[in-house]
């Protein structure tokens, strides 16, 4: 920590549509001090770090709202299956053999990824979250964690209850402050009625948001109809008291005009996961209406297993391309919106407005930068249109996440990634034997 | 040109769903002499180049079954709109300004952008095709090209005939051989329908195939019927004879049931570009009904003016995952079934097969290296999962067209990566001062 001066960049800032083709930036702590144009002429003593980010671009870290990082040991194993079969057949049963430094080490190989491509908050829900939590605290990026609460039994609503109070009671505002704790109940089809009334009353208690899956499959969905008397996953959720607590919401692919409304009604906010959603057969989210109807969506990968990358600059690409050609309107969602729902949208959606997912004076310091000096960044019309559609995460040359340099010309300064490796192999020769 | 060995890589045939662990292949003069598997025990003398390819991964280079290169120029100049405002209003105009020197510059940002990306053949329809040729043969890559035809007018249609003609005898079969011409009349919209008979008979006389643009969006299909007596573009092709002659189709977007079955019927191929269709709002082709039908389908980029890069891993990795959102079905387009069509089906869609897209004995010799000591290729759990959803562009690392080595260690060995940008820089101040 200290003062870090990043000069001669292009600067995309995020904050309105517009960007500054030369310029510096001043990170002072953790924050942002100032974002100028032209040349920095004042003198580069009394620097902690001097970047000289020539041929480079500046722009916020992605936010990945929606994941679960340690399923990146589960990578390729399970791919052309739909969720169900995917989830039931394939995954469950190999999560059923992990122990927490599986998780550890899972969530290593995803954050290593991570920031390698520019993403400097991901969002999480598992189990074993204190591997997550220490994998975080490891190496230096930012993010907001849930215990995975389900109620498949009383005894497992029990012990994941209590161990969702237990974590954010040890997590919250760790490590630095990057680590941000929620409540997780995992999904309606995993949570009993009850159980989830309960959870409401545990996040009021401890004042935290909530994230949960919704309506991710049109499966789901009916099968939530037949269970609860024809309410949707939204009006059920609406009915037992969920969204009277902060909310984010992951998928809502099968959400009605009637459900956007609700959600509408008490500001749910969005995890949009297109990638994954189309890999896992699940369908294609009504983004635009959730847009037009004034929701805040971020853009999340899920986790490697339904993805099978990290890679935020691609789910971008796919929320400004999908809904293009699905709802045949070129204008469907523009570049610089699918730029505000990778960065500051994302920091909305999981409350941490304000101070996340720009470059602006005061707002937390997670800056990368990108190798512009590539075929695909020519010529240079328009900076937001290419990193909306021309990017993608191997551009990302450094990442700053809370005032620290972590990866530095493609190195992740916090982390050992040959030992990653090994590790991750070692692990996966016991879960996979 | 001579003997290559490539040792110790893992390698991707993309003969049959499987893959070598750990292999190596044998490279003599423009073709694969030998892909065996194992260390290469019988010593390393007598190769012109020896490629220690530990941590690497060896397949076919990609093929690019439909594109613009020189549009290159106009990356990220027009965003989303719809296709006739964006080409009418937006491209024409700046093409109406240039010359030949900018084809060239453009193509060569192209070709380095594709190279660089693992790209080892491209296809191509535009105007001042000389300066494309010339790109291709200076740069090594393998292309596909044909001068754009168009009727407009009687004297456009004259000239771009004559044009047609004069490329095919100038280039087929040029730069060792790297060079193939079609005859490319652009459209059903653009070429009356006396013209496109004409065309017909120029490509018996040639006997080369042709290739064309055909039902990309639903005006276009709308507008064919209301000035051809309610015939889809598919049926007046049909009528006309165009698919008495080998086509390759690009785009079919709006194509019915019954246009299947047509194409079927003349073994019609088809370049499949699903970023290019979905970004400028054209819709989304209905790949899976006319896989299921028999038909060849290969990926193209198209330009970079609608993609907005040519990253020939991204519409492999779209190819997989669009239609299995789409049509919810999460085993719609398999990994595997991607990967073929970025590779050996793209060449049989181009009229190449039997000698290019897959690595063995007697096959073209294009192959690429991957570098896979990156966090999104573990654990190694699927290779082909790996190429169709975690891979990149960036990721290549040695790209080796025609059995010459163009891409060594991420350099192109055959052009000037910083007079490209410069030219491209030059020459887009005249075009859009």
């Amino acid at each position: 920590m200290g003062r870090i001066l990043i000069h001669d960049a292009v600067i995309v800032p995020v904050v309105e549509e517009s960007y500054i083709e030369r310029g510096y930036l001043i990170i002072d702590g953790s924050r942002i001090l100032e974002v100028g144009e032209g040349e920095y002429a004042l003198g580069k003593d009394g620097f902690d770090k001097v970047i000289d980010a020539k041929g480079k671009l500046a722009m916020p870290g992605l936010v990945n709202t929606h994941g679960h990082a340690a399923m990146a040991l589960l990578r390729g194993y399970a791919d052309d299956l739909p969720l169900q079969a995917w989830l039931e057949e394939k995954c469950w049963p190999i999560e059923d053999k992990m122990v927490p430094e599986d998780v550890y080490w899972g969530s290593q190989l995803a954050i290593l990824e991570m920031l390698k491509g520019g993403t400097t908050t991901f969002t999480d829900m598992y189990y074993f979250m204190d591997g997550v939590a220490e994998a975080v605290r490891d190496s230096g990026i930012r993010a907001v964690l849930s215990r995975g609460m389900v109620g498949f039994s009383p005894q497992k609503a029990k012990e994941t209850k209590e161990g969702g109070i237990e974590f954010v009671t040890k997590w919250h505002k760790q490590a630095d402050g990057r680590i941000t704790a929620m409540f997780g109940p995992h999904a309606p089809y995993t949570c009993p009625n009850d159980f989830l009334r309960e959870v409401v009353e545990v996040s009021k208690e401890h004042d935290l948001p909530l994230q949960i899956h919704l309506s991710e499959t049109a499966f789901e969905v009916n099968q939530c109809k037949e269970q609860n008397n024809g309410l949707s996953p939204i009006q059920l959720m609406e009915e037992l008291g969920i969204f009277s607590r902060p909310t984010i919401a992951a998928h809502c692919v099968h959400v009605s005009d009637e459900d956007i409304a609700i959600m509408k009604k008490y500001d749910v906010r969005v995890a949009h996961n297109p990638d994954s959603n189309l890999k896992l057969g699940s369908g294609i989210a009504p983004a635009v209406k959730m847009l037009e109807a004034g929701l805040t969506l971020g853009l999340g990968t899920d986790g490697a297993a339904s993805n099978n990358n990290l890679d935020m600059f691609e789910e971008m690409r796919m929320a400004a391309m999908l809904h293009k050609g699905r709802d045949q309107d070129a204008i469907a969602v523009t570049a610089y919106k699918a730029l505000e729902m990778a960065t500051k949208d994302g920091a909305k959606a999981l409350f941490l407005e304000d101070k996340l997912g720009t470059l602006q004076p005061g707002a937390l310091a997670d800056v990368i930068l990108l190798d512009t000096n590539q075929p695909h960044f020519y010529p240079r019309h328009n900076w937001i249109a290419h990193l909306a559609y021309s990017a993608g995460a191997r551009d990302v040359t450094d990442v700053i996440v809370n005032g620290q340099l972590v990866v530095e010309d493609r190195k992740v300064l916090t982390m050992d990634e040959e030992k990653i490796y090994a590790e991750v192999d070692r692990v996966c020769a016991r879960l996979f034997a």
